[in-house]
């Protein structure tokens, strides 16, 4: 079992490696009202669930993106882990399919709110998509 | 431009890669009051959006996974798919990952319900998860 | 502005004309420990809402059969409406299309789950749809 | 069974009637990094599903309507299809009726921000809505 | 049985009490297009509902606040109910903490967008939170 | 800052107070498969967020049955809730007060069905509701 250091330090290096700069403002902007959500995030979140071996920072990422996307309730968090998917190698043709796909699973809003929360991202890292076809 | 025969085909041969007999069944099945929706689930979500290029099957099956744990409303279809990424490739304990995973975005009792439906497919194929730790 | 009588008679009639016997056994089973969410039922949703001259009530329940498939979350809801829409009129082909749409604005899950639903009901009924092509 | 080029024509012809200018543009704007978003909503949505003879346009605007305010994640579209009823021959004060009948289906805030949406519409089209009362 | 206007009396009053101005200019607000939906949020969301007298307004409100959080739809109305919980007697210590808990069964980021809420609100009245270690 | 040895003790003493056996033998159920999401239901969600000294058991009781009556997608977890709510004091008469207040807020499917669900948890508890007039 992990001590408390081992959750944070592993937690930070995570949250660095998806979310880079984003992420840290994020978790610094909680501190002001809600600094334990601010721990959470990196010790539970990071550290305990998203630093785990078992499956690789490219799947993770591609979920989390399908499932703030097929939510539809979470769009800030959505363009951070757009960009986290960015971050850990995910390809922005392949972030556009995922979020294509949740068209099938949730519904065509859902996935055009997706479509132009990626837009927004990619335009900030001056990202053009290659076409599909 | 594919033509609709294309369409069918390349939707039924990654429904059958995806979901093998079970998908057939829940197509057959909705034929008797609504053929065209299952039309459309062959030649538009397997044919048009789920045999596309962009991305690996494995990716298709973790981002849809992930969403159906997250949006909590679709049970049946979440089974369906768990048993689709073991259809393709994805490991039992990579798919519990996954599901673990949305625990932090859409809460515990999503991931705790989207657990109890991979333990009901593991089961019907006698799978044991081999513990992550 | 109606006196609260007004509101209870002009409820129960629109009930029994939407919902017959099976929206009343709902309500009655409601009063062991919530009867004022069974009055709220008749006075309220029926006698100020669903009542309103300014839309008929086909439409009504296309919309409320359309609200409940998108939603996912209220199964039994979705049958008793999808029985009221029977009751004002609508034709179980109709009910079948709204149903089908759904699949555009809320993914198809929704659409099959409201399918498997509207397929309950009709058997109750003896109703056979004819089908669309 | 349609063809291509009749799905995409009858998608074309159904996207005018029901969202003239303003789904024109939706489309077009999709396509700089999803043109296959923007395809399917023509030949799918519009082509497959909305154009299908079945229903009367009224009644899948009001069912639309219904569905994005109780979901309550699609404001853009939600506006999008407040103007598709007005193009289609509903009446505002009826549009106005869909959406409060939410409030009873989805919760008071569902309506509330469903009323705000409709506003917005009318306003941009110097429509008063008469006092239904 | 209450006459309507005792239901009017009753819940003008609670309005009061709980949402003081912000409140009855959403209820102003809603008059020109739907002023049958500000009555029913006076005579029956609060004349009916909140008025109730078996549970206290803090523990409504604290409810309120969970809710709204956890279903991430309703951004205005949870800040209009994150004041009404200050009005009732709420401490902001208490209603950070209902905020965070909803981590916990909706997900970081319904918990992450209510913290921004009740900051915003917070922030209009120059409140500032202990920090609860 | 606790050690990982006090979250694991506070969380199965927090646990215990809330869902007495009940939640014992659902975190138990998860270790077959899911051993981690056991580990982080005591630590995290009891030990971390629900043992907070900030909020009392019965408002966090009140916030959470709210929430999943709301959210209409976790019924198994509502009724563990409904039960922890009356260990920690609720009396039955407020549980219901909040569900009933959900009408309000997530409309009468999701306050319908959440009173199903503590007609249940009552029912086995062999608990009668006193009329609330």
């Amino acid at each position: 079992m992990s001590t408390q250091d081992q959750r944070y330090e592993r937690g930070q290096e995570t949250l660095k490696a998806i979310t880079g700069g984003t992420g840290h403002a994020v978790v610094e902007g909680l501190k002001d009202i809600a600094p334990d959500l601010a721990e959470w995030i990196i010790a539970f979140c990071y550290g305990d669930v998203l630093s785990r071996p078992g499956l690789d920072l490219r799947s993770r990422q591609f979920s989390t993106v399908a499932a703030l996307t097929a939510m539809g309730t979470a769009v800030p968090q959505l363009k951070v882990h757009i960009e986290g998917a960015l971050n850990v190698g995910c390809r922005p043709e392949e972030i556009v399919e995922v979020i294509l796909q949740m068209a099938v699973y949730a519904g065509f809003p859902a996935a055009i709110n997706g479509i132009n929360a990626a837009r927004e991202v990619f335009k900030e890292h001056n990202i053009s998509v290659q076409q599909p076809r």
